[in-house]
């Protein structure tokens, strides 16, 4: 039995996550879930899983979680403190999936338990890759990528191996506008801008796959999760997310993972990792899709991987200054009051006006990402003045 | 340093290897280095590489061997016996890239050694593929397939994860008569069917691409070097063989190894193995080549196909006669003897009239290959009478 901790139980990759462990409750005791404000989801879950413990972030939520909990054997918690203490619970596997800065310090409260930590917070490494991974080695921490292009690299990467590695090629779909001309894209609307081809995603993160954000952040995750050089990571086009990302290795071999588009996969092989689960996706179907597309990323049309290739080679605070000014951009874009290319703008002048030392703790990350965000808003309402 | 060997050192994988030892020779010393009649190539091969031993397989050319090595310290030695010495010799890493079936012997006696094998030899699973792997399984002997396909099958084939493992796809290039009708394939001529599109090959092995028989000769290898049921490999149609093969597991990963077509990379894993080694070869770039595409095979017009699945379900001495019966009759097409199309009907007509039972030794299964060539010859004589 796989003792798991779920943290972030109840948003989409926490739900993912859950499914997997019902349909194999043999090989699974789930230990702590734990939610933002979804008392439902998170009862839900607790009673199905059998979970030891249930803890909602929220802390004046804690009188509900415990009438929605009456009865059954779950110890409940409330409050961010309660969440860390449930990232530290003794469990094998810890599923890292709160959204946003919000996850960082249960992120790095079960890597210095000493937990196998799978990642589907972005934050940990975008905005505080140096002191997460810092904290990671010094516990012997094994970091379990769950992000499709990051997964897909780890299933290629061998680590007896990194100093054969050339380099690591992340796909990127290039999102809904990747054959338009710069002046169709100034006038993208929101509804055009989340509607992503291939997966089925949050408005947030289909707006950072329309701009190719996504793509930078991604850049910076693998940075910290692989030991390579920046100038090592690469971007390709690849319009049908069946080839997830590639490792090149000196021989001239490419080893590459594939798959349908279906998150459960990349969680699953973090589930089961070192071994593997049965998943029941779609099966790839090579010969019914016919054909596979590749070209480079244009730079002009989307600035913001020039963006996070600098922020990454700068490192310090510039990731998470350009994480926080992009949430704040893309926000306000999808509130109607920013176009579409002004996305990178926002981000470019929040970067130039605001330079801190390098945080050297989740805390000094945390107030960099604040700065960045009032920064960030400033500028967004100066330019729709 | 490692210790190595190349039987069959003056043939295009021969040679390759060859040019790897030589751009890193700090990394290994050679042997032993072995040829059919290519006296020139084997003593110079021999003289640059300071191998310790040079052999001949024909005997009537040990005077001239003598006289091309007059001088250099190198022992000499003819014949097929010494050849199978020379492949017992003290090495850590043997070729076997003896073309036919001459390498079989080489091939079991450097297995039985005890040493790790790159194959490169297809009739030693095709024709012997069960004594070949038993003597290998019960002298603990690895087998690293120097085929494009096998070696990017191995590369991707979790040994500890086999029970994983759902599927083994062999992509085919589907060689240069992919989209030809049935009618248009009966007037093939040697030439048309010789120029293969992607790799540069001989001539045989050309006309075995051209009728697909490559793919169903590498199910059968395939079979053999891993632990799949038959029902668990695939062919899928890749027209720019840019992908080599695919592994698919239970949790809908594929893994894939890609590379430009050239032999020189799985020479170099192989060579290398568990290591890896940098190799002058063209870098792949998915965004030049801009389109993969892929197909199922067509079994109507490439009957080789389901000849090669029936005789590997079969088992037995099936496979070693279709291997001799398809020599005879790819060469009576070489020679303008047999239609293309004629080609699978040989192969076909002499495994309806020979069923001998399943050979335990090499002798054996040498014994089949010679009567079933005997009698494909015969059914090509009647055939174009």
């Amino acid at each position: 039995m796989k003792r798991v901790t779920v943290l972030g139980a109840t948003g989409s990759v926490g739900r993912s996550t859950l499914d997997l462990i019902e349909r194999n409750s043999e090989m699974f005791e789930v230990v702590a879930l734990t939610a933002h404000r979804d008392v439902s989801g998170l009862s839900a879950a607790a009673r199905r899983t059998g979970a030891q413990r249930a803890v909602i972030a929220d802390e004046s939520l804690l009188p509900d979680l415990r009438d929605a909990l009456a009865g059954a054997p779950v110890e409940i918690a409330a409050g961010m403190n309660a969440v860390c203490e449930a990232a530290r619970m003794d469990a094998d596997w810890v599923m890292a999936a709160i959204v946003g800065c919000a996850g960082l310090k249960p992120t790095m409260a079960a890597m210095e338990a000493g937990r196998t930590v799978a990642l589907a917070n972005k934050e940990s490494l975008v905005s505080a890759g140096g002191v997460m991974t810092a904290a990671a080695r010094s516990s012997g921490v094994t970091l379990l990528p769950v992000d499709s292009e990051h997964n897909a690299v780890f299933q290629c990467f061998d680590p007896d191996q990194a100093a054969r590695v050339r380099r690591i090629v992340l796909t990127a779909s290039g999102g809904p506008f990747r054959g338009w001309s710069r002046e169709a894209m100034e006038a993208i609307t929101p509804a055009q801008a989340v509607a992503h081809p291939n997966w089925s995603m949050g408005a947030k993160i289909s707006v950072d796959s329309a701009t190719m954000m996504n793509k930078g952040l991604e850049l910076i995750e693998a940075f910290h999760l692989f030991p390579v050089a920046a100038e090592q990571l690469d971007i390709l086009v690849h319009r049908q997310s069946v080839i997830h990302s590639l490792v090149e290795y000196v021989d001239g071999s490419f080893l590459a993972q594939l798959g349908s588009p279906d998150m459960r996969t990349p969680i699953a092989h973090a589930l089961a990792w070192p071994d593997r689960m049965a998943v029941p996706v779609e099966r790839l179907d090579l010969a019914k899709i016919a054909q596979l597309d590749f070209e480079v990323p244009d730079p002009e049309r989307f600035p913001a991987i020039d963006l996070a290739r600098a922020a990454l080679a700068a490192g310090g605070a510039r990731p998470a200054i350009m994480n926080a000014a992009n949430e704040v951009a893309v926000a306000a874009f999808l509130a109607g009051r920013l176009g579409f290319l002004e996305i990178a703008a926002i981000v470019s002048d929040t970067l130039s006006g605001y330079d801190p030392p390098a945080p050297e703790t989740l805390d000094a990350v945390l107030a960099v990402d604040a700065e960045a965000r009032a920064i960030a808003d400033r500028r967004v309402r100066n330019r729709v003045r």
